[in-house]
């Protein structure tokens, strides 16, 4: 049987390669976890179970992606970056975007009876979309994460206090959204603090800040120098050798990788730990 | 804390919605799936638990996301079809994509136990990658179609000979490969059949043909029109009115989706099916 | 001196192929007009030396670029249409869209003066920007000559009477424009006669139907047969063999290319000229 | 007549956005030039009338779109550079394309016949197509900007030493290419030198740089620091006030457009005009 008549549908598909040079993103986003929450009866407002499942899932990813840089993850959302260098599937987006969220989704499922031991899933099953944004900048790149961090602390100090006025101030929803309406942080804080006792800086890390996942080498004392411009300038222009490549790829493969909860927005968290922005591989810390 | 001077990166996210009143298929591609048939064991040259995992998760993909048209599957390679009228995800590739990425391998793992209950999965656990490509006409998709089923075909007969040439004949893969070389169709056909009495026609279907998931209705007679011109005719103008576009949506839910080993290059398949095409719903059958 | 160091810049060039089997538009718009208009004192509501002066730069490019098939003109806005089996420059966007504005600015320019003989150029000069749309079907595309025609004729009848008020009925613009608002067409053919003795139906065809531009053969009967269908049925697939290109490309030369102002919203004008939507070139009519 | 059942026409109009915060590079190619050279005898191996003529249209691109930073010309193309802040169009790459390609087409055409006042135009009109790239980094910018010259510089001692062989050698078109097959720059300088007493040096600067085209302004000490990493610097985050944009605006309109032929490689000549990286306006030179 002759296939070569209908081969012609093969110039239908149009390239997706992101621009060379940026730093590419990919963020995945639980797809209808409000319904899932409820019906796998999620705590609120945050439940550690899930969180722990999201963040061991993001770990498989950047363990078997070793071109992930580092990746950030609050509720029911992950950004996986890739360094502005990275050629991975020489940079075609739905490749990317595609890779991670089937990754992440088959250790999400895979996982799921190691963190929900009396909950067994059932269809509609959880699942994720994905997109790919380029950043140009290191500074372009910081502002992205910090973003996701800031969006993290607000909307954690928001359920927080919403939940508290519910579930110990006798609240319903509605009563709880109104009552919180127009309320800034200290605002927020105070009510946590003087009607309940709360003190907002001693909740868990992990909800305040989010997750972050990176290889991890040795600390260095951060320099005087400018970060950004540092890194901006590290990996100019954006070719390699291949030998260089893999000495590399193979030092990654030895760190370990790691789940922890910073704050990413301070330059302290880059500083000293260059090798996120400039791709070169630390050292490896001798093990205790 | 103030979010805000952070929120300019969202500006960085290009659109990627695919031209309207095209039809859009997304094609998911097993990820290094040579290892992983070697790793679990997979039967040459087809595993029959391996095909019916696919399709129970194609099958999964297809009931859940009711735009889906058809599916039609081979080895590890799965296509969705989206009518050129559907507008789920306002169109956008990326979302299209993943999302048909992530559910799908949410069911592959999920039913991998159901289908391999002796063999556990282990990391690196598998993966799909995808991509979304538009085909403006009826005779663009359709080709498509005949494209992967005629390669589907061609692979067959390759891979049931070259097993047989092994299994049975005795060969190591490379004295097989060098006496299939230039080969015809016909040619193999009579080696199957003269030296191991093997019938090719009488292979199973899902090996032949692969596999097609749809929604099923009751069977129409084929007119006599032209079946491209009537489908392309058939749905435009691209719009629809809400109410209509709801009770379709009802009806379809209604519809069994089935798994079926088809010819789908002959108009025959099409012309009885025309909900495929039209995506207007047929007749529901009646129960027996 | 070593140039390859700097040559991975060619890299970030990134391709724009426009989908295949998709009719394609570029449609060219004067920049700033509104200023121009006044600064070359313009004949309102309607120039006829700068709609003949548009019309003569769009008939040479027709002329010059064989591949289009049709091209509409109204006011300072200019279409062209590239037939959906055009593989011209590969059918990357760029290099359609900016030979179609770089040509029919080049011409806009160098006849000026034979239609402007009083009135010399100067900084700024007239410039265009464009952009190309695809199309999928044929209905789509008919429907997007029919959106700049029926434009065309609201934005005529609105000015025709607009400046009618104000040329004869003594108006400034503000009272002509709150006299306007919420006037349906029937209004305003009623004051154009009954206050002014204009019947609307005998301006010229220029002003109310634009201008088509077209390569002219002998028109023939319409057929029974749906435009549409037979129009996308005729161009599929979308090759063809190079001879028969190079002798449609010779028969097409030899047309007379033709600037008129007729109906093309309606079924006749495509239906006595089936070389439009086939893309086979019609009969040269004989000389008389 | 209701135009509103067509207007869904313009949902296939499909966003173009230049991604923010990246250099944009519109680069315009003459089309046909090589029979265009024939056909108004341009003088080999380059032609001044046709230099500046090209340097013409150019300056009065730069003059009239003050968003262009640089441009950079040689032959038949020019490249017009917009900062990375630029926000011109919204960054729609069609519209900065077609803009640019028009404007410099017009310009082209109209001061023609004072280069050329003896050789009218005639049909087909010289015309320009064009694209646009986007580079993240100074570092990308500036090495786009160094192959051009590059370019310019190993194609015109090529053209130089061949058109000597034709011109004072006796050779025809194929002898000299088989004579220079295979030679060095600095053989080529050589037999210049030493068969034809031309130091290749004393030629023209036009013709061995190319030309450059930008606001001028005071000249500066460059600084020690790395010009890239400034710069780089210079405009994060690409937000900027309205206020601040409209000074600077001003500011530019009163700087004078200038070309020149300089050595645009090397740092100095960019140390010394930081405004074109900063897109800071810099200090008016005095009038003497």
């Amino acid at each position: 049987m002759a296939n070569s008549r209908f081969e012609y549908v093969k110039n239908f598909e149009q390239p997706d390669h992101l621009l060379p040079n940026t730093w590419v993103v990919v963020r995945i986003d639980g797809r209808g976890f409000t319904k899932l929450c409820t019906k796998y009866n999620f705590e609120k407002p945050n439940d550690r179970r899930a969180l722990d499942l999201m963040n061991a899932a993001a770990k498989a990813v950047v363990t078997e992606i070793p071109e992930t840089t580092i990746a950030y993850g609050v509720s029911d959302e992950y950004s996986f970056v890739f360094h502005k260098s990275c050629t991975l599937f020489e940079r075609r987006a739905s490749k990317l975007v595609s890779t991670i969220v089937s990754t992440f989704t088959a250790y999400y499922i895979h996982l799921w009876s190691s963190h929900f031991p009396d909950t067994p899933l059932s269809a509609p099953l959880p699942s994720f979309d994905g997109r790919a944004v380029c950043y140009p900048s290191v500074q372009n790149l910081r502002d992205y994460m910090s973003w996701r961090q800031a969006d993290c602390h607000i909307n954690n100090l928001y359920n927080t206090t919403f939940w508290t006025l519910i579930k110990r101030g006798g609240m319903d929803g509605k009563e709880a959204e109104k009552f919180l309406a127009g309320t800034l942080a200290a605002d927020k804080n105070e009510i946590l603090f003087s009607k309940y006792q709360i003190n907002y800086n001693n909740e868990p890390e992990i909800f305040k800040k989010g997750s972050v996942v990176f290889r991890d080498y040795e600390l260095v004392e951060p320099d005087n120098r400018d970060l950004a411009k540092v890194a901006d300038d590290a990996a100019e222009p954006p070719q390699q050798s291949r030998t260089q490549a893999e000495n590399e790829k193979k030092q990654r493969a030895k760190a370990r990788v790691v789940v922890d909860h910073l704050d990413i927005i301070k330059d302290d968290f880059w500083g000293r730990r260059p090798w996120l922005l400039s791709n070169k591989p630390g050292k490896i810390p001798k093990q205790t």
